[in-house]
């Protein structure tokens, strides 16, 4: 499978489109999901061009869950929930949208999410507001 | 948070009840699941004593992730599908039920999990079946 260098996350790795980060490091960035579930609602991507898990490196997938560990904490802090819900889809046959590696960090419960993905774009304000509190519990 | 010593995934860790496993090593465990969404549904789980993501080790979740990604790769070649949906759960307020760490892998789409998670027991010999078949894909 070959990586897709347009796709929209790697546009956002590349700072050519602008994005709510929440935490970035040398192997991985957070941002804000723009088409949130629920409120709160974050992605965490390594900056391997990988479309899947099945071409992620064994290292970037350490980075990815020690970010997605820490963000999810902060998220704990920020918003005051005590459930956080990881989601991740391989394959368009999934339901992955973007052609890069993405792990859904949610925060609240699973049963908030047996609804389809969020087609609608969310409230910019609102989405900015908590990417600031999540980062600033980080 | 305390691990609980007697949640049924330390049981059968221990041995002390049985599953039906799909690939072991030094650091995790995978096993079907037994109240299954969908068929092939399987879960990872560390060796480690880590009831949510934000106990487990660096080490651990490298382990497990990859693990998921090879028994996703098996999975899909065994049951022809070609997407894998992961999900995990941390904390009883995000729908955790069993309290040691799992990550859900799930042959096919997200679209087939917007219902509540099964709470009525599967087929066992299908279950056997399938697991048989992931394994022997490994």
């Amino acid at each position: 499978m070959s990586y897709d260098t347009n796709n929209v996350f790697a546009k956002i790795l590349r700072g050519e489109i602008p994005s709510f980060k929440v935490h970035e490091d040398e192997h991985t960035l957070c941002f804000m999901d723009i088409m949130p579930q629920v409120d709160g609602h974050a992605l965490v991507i390594p900056k391997q061009p990988a479309e899947t898990l099945f071409e992620l490196s064994d290292d970037s997938a350490q980075a990815c869950m020690r970010t997605v560990r820490q963000v999810g904490e902060a998220m704990k802090k920020a918003l005051g929930v005590e459930g956080i819900v990881l989601m991740q889809l391989n394959g368009t046959a999934a339901g992955q949208t973007v052609p890069h590696f993405h792990i859904h960090v949610i925060p609240g419960s699973i049963a908030d999410l047996r609804k389809p993905h969020a087609t609608a774009m969310g409230d910019m304000d609102k989405i900015k507001g908590l990417a600031e509190r999540i980062k600033a519990a980080l």
